[in-house]
């Protein structure tokens, strides 16, 4: 029998179900005396090498991993869009797999929204409407929503056996996503730990996304400058030196193809403009650098967190 | 030794501490071989009798009863009123003592809310922008948002003995707050059973709130058409008449001293006016009546959930 048979996750379509097996397995890693673990993954589907790394990185870390499968309604703010986003179910489950998950929650939308949009809903208030939010108005607020509840399906309860871990894996891809889910973990205190998994980047340096496969090959190389832009913010932050955003900002701009949307650099917790004057000041603490631009038709989103080496 | 003394509940400051001595009890309770069970009763302090009606419940229905006693900034659209909000734990400890809290968890400011005004909020949407919502804005998005985190506080982590149910006591007296926590739970999954309690009322009928006691004798006397007015339109339901509800609003009107603001009768679920005609319809199904009124200077609230008899 090969690895990836042995290993194909069980699929559920329940929170019921989702409950009840993931108690199973948490009681079978604590009767091997292993530590009785749960990583929890929530995806959209779509899966690729990315959301591979977060599961292998889930794998790594806890007995038991649960991916979730669910395109969320909520967090599109174009109809259709949600009705063209990519669902092949049976694709993620051997990405899945190959990458070690034992469960994936693929439910129905009415298991997850029984009478529709939901009438509590989460705000990320500020935090929402900038960057990624300033175009796609109610995003932050239909994904944390959903987040919200998938952390509860997918929270161990307090029948289970002693010492049982809760963490869930996002990727800092999506920077504004993280900051805003470590937000709603802080905020509310959900007791589970957001463990934030590396950008996966092709060998040039592009961030992977479900999304570069709409990009030519020419695309392709000119979106390279993005990534370059952040790799210059991130030597020069490792360096200690002024970050000088600006010369990045000029380097996309003069790329051919390339239309650039925003490129800030700004505190990873708050998402607001650092408090240092960037072009003089030499770089300490922490930065993220955020940026977006389009290419050809296709939008897209990188950024890099820097740390003063 | 005295009862009291026997059952005087443990002060707890801090979040850590209330995780810690509530899983001490339920170890304790499952121990004894009774069942782990852990009911919160989220207050704001100021108890009454109404409070202590609560209390008792959580105490008759579960092995540990912890209360929450924090005065939330958050839904206060009037800091002055946030500040004269009465606040004395030596009462408060006394009452919940007698009425048999294990716990009571009195938290400082800086515990629940370490970096101020949270960034991520809930929103309780348009069933928090009538009745009480409409006269104070933001009000049940500041309170949704601490009983939000208080529900997380106070859940059983998985590391407790097996078993483990979770239940939340809220009373029926702010019945626009019970039906916003319901969604809550119901809309975001929290793994927590609401248990409402019936309002609790003086011998000729006001509903007990912290609030009578700024009532003149003859306010109070004045007051009770609110309660009567209800139990009217509770008859007419029991004996499944048409309510007729404007009878029982010209009943109000013509009350001296007393100055309506709203009498409704809507969908118990919803908090949206009912699908039938209530003047013509005989009664059916399910319904709350919802009544706000200003007695002097006082503003009350008051309400009646309707069961066809």
């Amino acid at each position: 029998m090969s690895r990836h048979e042995e290993h194909a996750p069980r699929i559920v379509r329940t929170v019921a179900e989702l409950k009840a097996v993931g108690r199973e397995l948490l009681e079978a890693a604590a009767a091997e005396g292993r530590e009785a673990s749960l990583g929890l993954v929530p995806t959209m589907g779509a899966l690729h090498e990315g959301h591979a790394r977060l599961i292998a990185q889930a794998r790594d870390e806890n007995a038991v991993v649960v991916v979730t499968d669910f395109v969320n309604r909520l967090q599109f703010d174009d109809s259709a869009d949600f009705e063209r986003y990519p669902r092949d179910l049976e694709a993620d489950a051997a990405i899945a797999a190959g990458a070690g998950a034992d469960l994936i929650f693929a439910p129905e939308e009415r298991e997850v929204y029984p009478d529709g949009r939901p009438r509590v809903l989460l705000s990320a208030g500020t935090l929402g409407e900038r960057f990624e939010g300033a175009s796609r108005p109610g995003h932050f607020d239909g994904m944390l929503t959903v987040v919200a509840k998938l952390l509860h399906y997918g929270m161990p309860d307090p029948a289970t056996p002693a010492a049982t871990t809760y963490r869930a894996y996002f990727g800092q891809k999506d920077a504004q996503q993280l900051a805003i889910v470590r937000r709603l973990v802080h905020d509310l205190d959900y007791p589970v730990t957001i463990r934030p998994v590396p950008i996966v980047r092709s060998a040039g340096g592009l961030a992977l996304s479900s999304r570069n496969r709409f990009l030519t090959d020419e695309q392709s190389d000119a979106a390279l400058v993005l990534s370059r832009s952040l790799f210059l913010m991130k030597q020069r932050a490792d360096a200690r030196l002024p970050l000088q955003p600006a010369e990045a900002v000029a380097m996309i701009e003069s790329a051919t193809g390339v239309e650039l949307d925003y490129f800030e650099v700004v505190d990873p917790g708050t998402l607001e403009p650092l408090a240092f004057n960037c072009a003089e000041t030499p770089f300490s603490g922490e930065a993220l650098v955020l940026v977006a631009a389009r290419v050809g038709g296709v939008r897209l989103i990188d950024n890099m967190p820097l740390t003063a080496g």
